[in-house]
């Protein structure tokens, strides 16, 4: 066993699927589930994603060796500020936002040198929700972003590497910054994008709606207020992202109109190209 | 037998998956394919999708009681032209392409009183092509749109309602105008979209892509050319769709940017509650 005690705090989705995984690899002797609500916390030890269960934030963490915040990102940092008096000396504490910056400066102060933090983005996941989702598979072969600053203290981080390196995760380091840039890009921007199509959707049309239209607009299935909170803590990134989105679909609709038959067929090359490269790592 | 001959012009992913599909509820006694390309031909005869094979266009018609445009959309009017003269009387005429009102009118016109012009528009699909990828059961509880106008045969529209209904299809008959507004919706622009967003990923995000972004972009991997001539064909209704669809991300950016959670949550709210109807369906 790795840790004697792991403390999760926050069991829906992700914090379910972190306890099942952790079990299932054998990292911890207990793990200890907090969550704000009795009935999430029936259905985690239902599931079997924890061995204990509590409502009391604070006696959780008291004698935990990890503590890993899988509350919604604008949760962070309030929970981070509750438990910090009653770290344990010498743990490690993690999240798992998908939003970086705002939360890893934070966190680093309020812990000061009582223990460590290290940012986590396991970037699994899906359009549902709750413990009973829970999949102890779930970041196996995802990536998984961790946060380095001047600070970070380099048994730490092994430490975390090496947890998220057992459940199956690739491993990539980065700096908060670095990492809501990227994320943006990637994650934030799809989902706005997503969302939209849906919204731009004319009700008559939905009928006809075939394979195509449901995959594009899957992740705006997701959580409105899991994603409302991401997306007001990366603001001037995903700001930047939708602009450079609105610029490559006004060039691909100037020449639509156009008749730029040659240059459209370029450009839908180009997006096939960066969309099959995908597919060749199996991802 | 519904029909003696089937003759299928074009025998790739959808016309190779129509070949099979009739062959499994024996809609036709024979069913001819024609291609441009020896190997094309080849591929769909290992498949078994088609009875006979032959690169003559104008033989492969002569006794065909029902006639299959399954070419790329900007191979259909040529297509038509050169068949015209060798229709069999009473023939019917049908092209299985997504863009509408450019084909209509023009097919009525040269066909004339030979035989009758449906357009149908089955809404499967994928990001793959080819015979080698045909699917029996492509079209089974996909919409398939037919068109109807002031000329349509009642008789010719029955017996192609008839057929797709057998493909498992679920049917729905407009005309060739609202076709063409209604998919430019829910598939030109998802199309475009996903393109896009494909484009403005960073190369170095890409590593970062989880299932949501693959899901998002997967459309963007379809076939160039074919999807080149698609929306060169429906240019008016894509440039609108486009246009709101800018104005959606632009309204979304600025509540993100202005810091406005309630209005960004409605947003995000009604865009699952659209997308969510979906899955209700089952679809």
């Amino acid at each position: 066993m790795k840790f004697k005690q792991i403390t999760i705090i926050g069991v829906g989705l992700i914090g379910g699927s972190i306890g099942l995984a952790a079990k299932k690899h054998k990292l911890a002797a207990r793990i200890v589930g907090v969550t704000a609500h009795k009935g999430t916390l029936k259905k985690a030890l239902k599931r079997q994603a924890i061995d204990f269960g509590t409502l009391d934030l604070k006696r959780a963490v008291l004698n935990s060796d990890m503590i890993i915040l899988a509350t919604p990102v604008d949760k962070v940092i309030s929970t981070l500020r509750a438990v910090s008096p009653n770290l344990k000396k010498g743990c490690i504490v993690m999240d798992v936002a998908s939003v970086k910056e705002s939360i890893v400066g934070f966190a680093e102060k309020v812990i000061g040198r009582k223990g460590s933090f290290i940012g986590a983005h396991p970037m699994a996941g899906s359009e549902q929700r709750g413990a009973e989702k829970a999949n102890g598979n779930l970041f196996k072969n995802a990536p998984c972003i961790l946060t380095k600053t001047i600070h970070t203290d380099a048994k730490a981080l092994k430490a975390v590497h090496d947890f998220w390196k057992t459940l199956g995760s690739k491993i990539y380091i980065l700096s908060a910054k670095e990492h809501d840039k990227k994320i943006s890009n990637i994650s934030h921007l799809p989902h706005i994008a997503a969302s939209c199509l849906s919204l731009v959707a004319a009700p008559s049309s939905l009928k006809f709606a075939a394979t195509g239209f449901r995959d594009v607009t899957r992740i705006a299935s997701s959580d409105p207020d899991l994603w409302t909170s991401i997306l007001m803590s990366n603001r001037s990134n995903v700001s930047n992202d939708i602009k450079n989105y609105i610029r490559q679909l006004e060039q691909m609709r100037r020449l639509i109109v156009g008749g730029k038959e040659g240059a459209l067929r370029r450009h839908l090359i180009g997006a096939k190209k960066k969309r099959d490269k995908l597919l060749i790592k199996g991802r």
